[in-house]
């Protein structure tokens, strides 16, 4: 049996496919059980908190929002830590900092159970259709027994070794180049427009050419089109991400000014209401800086 | 008959496979003269002077390391401006700025020839296997007489319209956002370090997944792995590029923050003592930050 | 009776002010018992814990390093939240975050006793010479019984209001501004002894006419000077700030991107062991990033 | 005989109490000539160009608003170099470029002339009452001749050597700062308002302690109180400063990322049409990142 906890934008997906692999009956929770419908239509069960998705021994997977999000599933009154118990795994997916994660991991082991760091890159599509990347790093034994279910879930499993914090780690550095390269293409966009140039043209061939990858394609097209990128990721959640790059830099002794550049132009699309938008809508603050009003921005 | 003017790293090669292409008589200018060797060697014949590359109505290529030298070979007393004449298509493919271009444009249209932007994306390598790929903007006619010979040279040629300045903006937005992943690249690197974690493994499973293209590969592999880039661009003209990338900025109305950063980098690079490296060594910067020693500047 | 928590470089000569006013007895905890000793010498007595300092319905002072310092005297198992009760006062010196003051005040409400907020300005002779700036807020009755106290410790009161946030962010803007000040000092007396000009008079006509005020006499002075300051504030003390700063603002969305550069010379320090130098060591950045190798740093 | 040049903001009160100080006839040249009359109804005489001011040997002013500027009125064809000659002085008291100067300087050499630089602090109210404080550098001679009527202009004169770049480097230097303090005080200012603090309040405590001098009280309480300070400065003017800066930083391979900060809030300003505001409002960029409409833009 496994068990799944948090069912948002990405947990949902992940959830449905691991539930339809077969591998074994699924019991989930979600803060609002809502959300569990369509699993529970497919045969999964429906549990009232934390605790109650792990089987001793079993295996447990997280998918939630924040640091204090999973610190919460795993150490509150019905969490998960009580009950996993001896050769349980917690399959840890969200993207939180290093040093929660290490905690966490310490905390598991003293109760003979393993935390496996397993945060994904890609977007919801990318979740359903298994093409996640997923970044593991833990203890071999529970790496493992938890290998082939995540092959199964994403179409690539990059292992950072023990250290629990590695593969957050990795993670965070892939976030925020992700970030970068956006505050670089709007940069460009708005550079190119003010200088009369066709912006998409400039764009598609960058990224047709030297820059053609995933990020530039999606992200640098949709922003050379000023159009709205499906909410894939939302800005809030972007902002908390670029705190935790800086915060693992700063606990490290690490300036990122880059880092910082694009936490500010997230923290600005806050502060201007952007909080729902896809985190993409950073590209608005380079814009608005050279007196431009993009139409995503006129949409508001 | 074609003239060719510089014979840096990158014209050389392209003037070579000018010349192997057969489609006529190549006659070159280079200040330093000896670097003509090769060419002539194989066939070409050497001009004391910018101006006597130039045959009325005909096809003469630049690829130089600056405005000036531009306007120099253009304007200068034995600049080619005054021999091209009629129906003469001066092919520019220096890294320069769309003012100047714009400028040497008009001075080409009051003399009845044209100025074709025709700068290129690619390292001396890529220029030798005509693997460049090509921005082109300028008039109509002249276009159409040159873009099958820029064809043979590269692997794709990139059609910006009719403004002079177009192809070289296009141009400068692509060394920005190459200089601009350089050093996301950088501080995920020594975020990534500094934790602990496999540098390699980190930027390896990046670049093999969301950012499988070739900035990221050829760069971001040098960067993570510490080891100097081969010298394909020298820091010091990526400091003037990205000088330029400002200054076009400057003249929209475009404040580029990153592009400061980038610049920023390249400068502090410049005052260590490091003009010769290549480019891609902005990123000891944020090394140096954080109080590593990369092995690139310990070999200084 | 007074109680006094904290015997550092700023707690110790405000504490011994403090218990020369005559105003009544003075008894003083600091995890360093030894630090106390000038003070008992003169009359003060040792307390082995915070909670022992504080007497119902009494006044004590403390002046910490950082946030967690001082929630662990005020709520710890020693605290003195416990002992202070009814009527009891907590003079709170020490440079928090607003959040951290909030949630402190709400505890001291909730026993009906008040958290004063009263941070201050000034180096440690500044302290001795009871020439320090007070920041002062929180609940008007407990304030204008210690108020006479204050007034006697330093040169001057400011009352920012209720809000026991509020002195807070009046000092975190503070110290904001002031290693702001310090970031353009240093680049300015890079660029200036890089022109060719001598940086100490130029810097000693600017802080003597259009900056004529301490913050751009002493550490102005002191950068042109190229010498160490006197250790009155900590480097790492400073990177503490910084980072309250930002997570004030983060917590309100304000983007404040000179914060980050000034944080982040503040964190290259702490890279490049200068934690126990003076903050105005962070001015070392921009003289390295210029290729200058300053004299404080040769004496590395 | 006196000559002065460009009867602008600064260069009109100037030129006034030039004139009123009786030490000899004062004519005066600008390219608006209506901005003379008040000069010619006290006893002027008007110039119809540049060259027509000076008198072979005698001392011409000139405040100008760029280094073209500069350079259009000394080289010229009607310029000031031809008629100086032997023992003339030009008093350059435009912010202008060291290189710029430097080059002038050699000119002036050339013909036995001397070029001074004389660059000047302060706003117009500060020129019309003869506070400005006057950077000096040049050739001693020539020094030994002006001084004393600079001393008239303003209430000091800082003398910084021979180099004729030196004194603009000082006032290049200290724009900078001023420029760099409003940007802390802006953002301070925000932070300070989101926080639900008294903005004025907190600026007015600071200005009157640590920062009690004209730029923080000056600036300081203009942007504290979000009103629009009389335009003493144009932004469009300021950016122009920032500019020089960083130029004059690129030349001596000096990084400042801090110039770069303001510099591009002040491109943002023009950016967004407020070129002719006072260079005060470059605080709007951090009070709009932060989602704020400050009184001073709503007027827009």
């Amino acid at each position: 049996m496994f068990g799944f906890i948090g069912l948002g934008q990405m947990g949902l997906p992940i959830a449905l496919n691991l539930l339809e692999s077969g591998r074994g009956p699924v019991r989930v929770h979600n803060r609002t059980a809502s959300k569990a419908a369509k699993l529970i239509e497919k045969g999964a069960t429906l549990a009232a908190s934390p605790a109650e998705v792990a089987a001793p021994g079993g295996i447990v997977f997280t998918m939630l929002s924040d640091d204090r999000a999973v610190e919460d599933v795993v150490l509150g009154e019905d969490g998960i830590l009580q009950r996993l118990g001896p050769e349980g795994v917690h399959v840890s997916m969200s993207t939180i900092g290093p040093a929660t994660a290490r905690r966490l991991a310490e905390l598991h082991e003293q109760r003979a159970c393993a935390y496996l760091a397993a945060p994904v890159f890609g977007r919801p599509d990318a979740a359903a259709a298994r093409k996640l990347w997923i970044c593991l790093s833990g203890a071999p034994g529970a790496k493992a027994r938890v290998e082939p279910i995540l092959r199964h879930l994403g179409q690539g499993v990059f292992d950072f070794g023990e250290d629990a914090g590695a593969a957050h780690v990795a993670k965070l550095a892939g976030n925020f180049l992700i970030g970068a390269a956006m505050e670089a293409i709007a940069e460009a966009v708005v550079l190119v427009e003010k200088s009369g140039v066709d912006r998409v043209k400039v764009i598609d061939m960058l990224a047709d050419t030297l820059f053609n990858c995933p990020v530039y394609r999606n992200y640098g097209k949709a922003i050379a089109a000023d159009r709205a990128a499906p909410v894939g990721f939302k800005l809030a959640l972007g902002r908390k991400d670029l705190e935790l790059v800086l915060q693992a830099a700063g606990a490290v002794q690490t300036p990122m000014p880059l880092a910082d550049l694009v936490r500010d132009r997230l923290l600005a699309g806050l502060a201007k209401g952007r909080a729902e938008m896809d985190w993409s809508m950073l590209s608005l603050g380079a814009a608005e800086d050279a007196g431009l009003k993009p139409a995503a921005a006129r949409r508001e």
